[in-house]
């Protein structure tokens, strides 16, 4: 890309090692940014130094967070009983969405993936278990993905949890709300059917 | 988005400000960068505010550049009597990709827009006449986009260029190579009709 200039060639190039985003939308982006008001551009800049140096992982749940606690686990009128397991932040964020639960959280940053070589080791199981010992807890909701390696991840978690006798329970898997029968997969409507309940 | 800490929040806001980056996408991009090695997330931001501050106008043909002039301005084995006319840098790197094309460039940095209010004035215009005036030009050849915006800018030029007899051209409008007929739309297809020439 030697027509574009160093400055320009060196931020298309940056821009582009991040995920997502290929070599069209880092030169559109790139020649946006460079239009861009100069303090724009810094407060972009200093908004990822920032998040990157001071954002640390919850004492607790494991989240990305600013302070030692989250403001889910910092949060004394949630019930401290319940913990929702997740793979990552962005879940736990769509769960904070519905606005209807109120437990706290564990993530896990990742899930068990023997194709990937991503082992129990790998992931934040142990401090699920540290948690589980210390505190008084009433229930784990596994809420890993309905993918293979959720899936790997929710059976192994339940068994290690199995002998502290404390409930573990996996969310449903079946026919989203408002999806058409027709466009959803077999798998999909054959769990749909499987966790068929009475009316 | 209070269940994301507030260096978090500040990343995917910031990020999310960006043409193209969904909120989504943006919290994505956020929880990779926080995952980044800090090293490579200070070359990502240093290479923003290095461009946004490093890069100007090159003086002949206003293409955004490190230094006074363009690599390719610079260039003395290019052909500087052909000018061609690109609307935006990346139109001038599509056809430098080409490899084929020897003259030089006049970048406008957008296209006449009625409907916008983008007017002549508010387009590199006046510094494309300059040019013309000052050095010894053999052709001029518009290549703004095919739309609407670019068509009545490509005419608007050559009405203004007229007067000083430097030829003006306008690259061919067409079907596609590779393009198959029953895929392409009537205005293209009558474009290409009208612009038949003989075998």
């Amino acid at each position: 890309m030697d027509y574009f200039s160093g400055h320009i060639s060196t931020l298309i190039e940056q821009l582009s090692s991040l995920p997502g985003i290929g070599t069209k939308t880092a030169q559109r982006l790139a020649f946006h940014i460079i239009s861009m008001p100069e303090d724009r551009v810094k407060k972009i800049a200093d908004s990822m130094m920032t998040a990157r140096s001071q954002v640390r992982y919850c004492r607790e749940c494991c989240t990305l967070t600013d302070a030692e606690l989250c403001p889910i686990c910092g949060n004394r009128k949630r019930d401290h009983g319940t913990i929702m397991v997740v793979e990552t932040p962005r879940d736990l964020s769509a769960y904070e969405k519905t606005g209807k639960y109120d437990g706290v959280y564990h993530v896990l940053h990742g899930a068990i993936s023997p194709m990937l070589g991503i082992g129990p080791d790998d992931i934040r199981l142990k401090e699920l278990m540290r948690r589980l010992s210390n505190e008084e807890i009433k229930e784990v909701i596994i809420a890993t993905n309905s993918s293979l390696e959720g899936e790997t991840t929710a059976m192994y978690i339940s068994r290690l949890i199995k002998p502290t006798g404390i409930p573990v329970t996996r969310i449903a898997s079946g026919v989203p709300v408002g999806g058409d029968l027709e466009n959803i997969d077999e798998v999909t409507l054959l769990r749909a059917l499987e966790g068929r309940t009475e009316l």
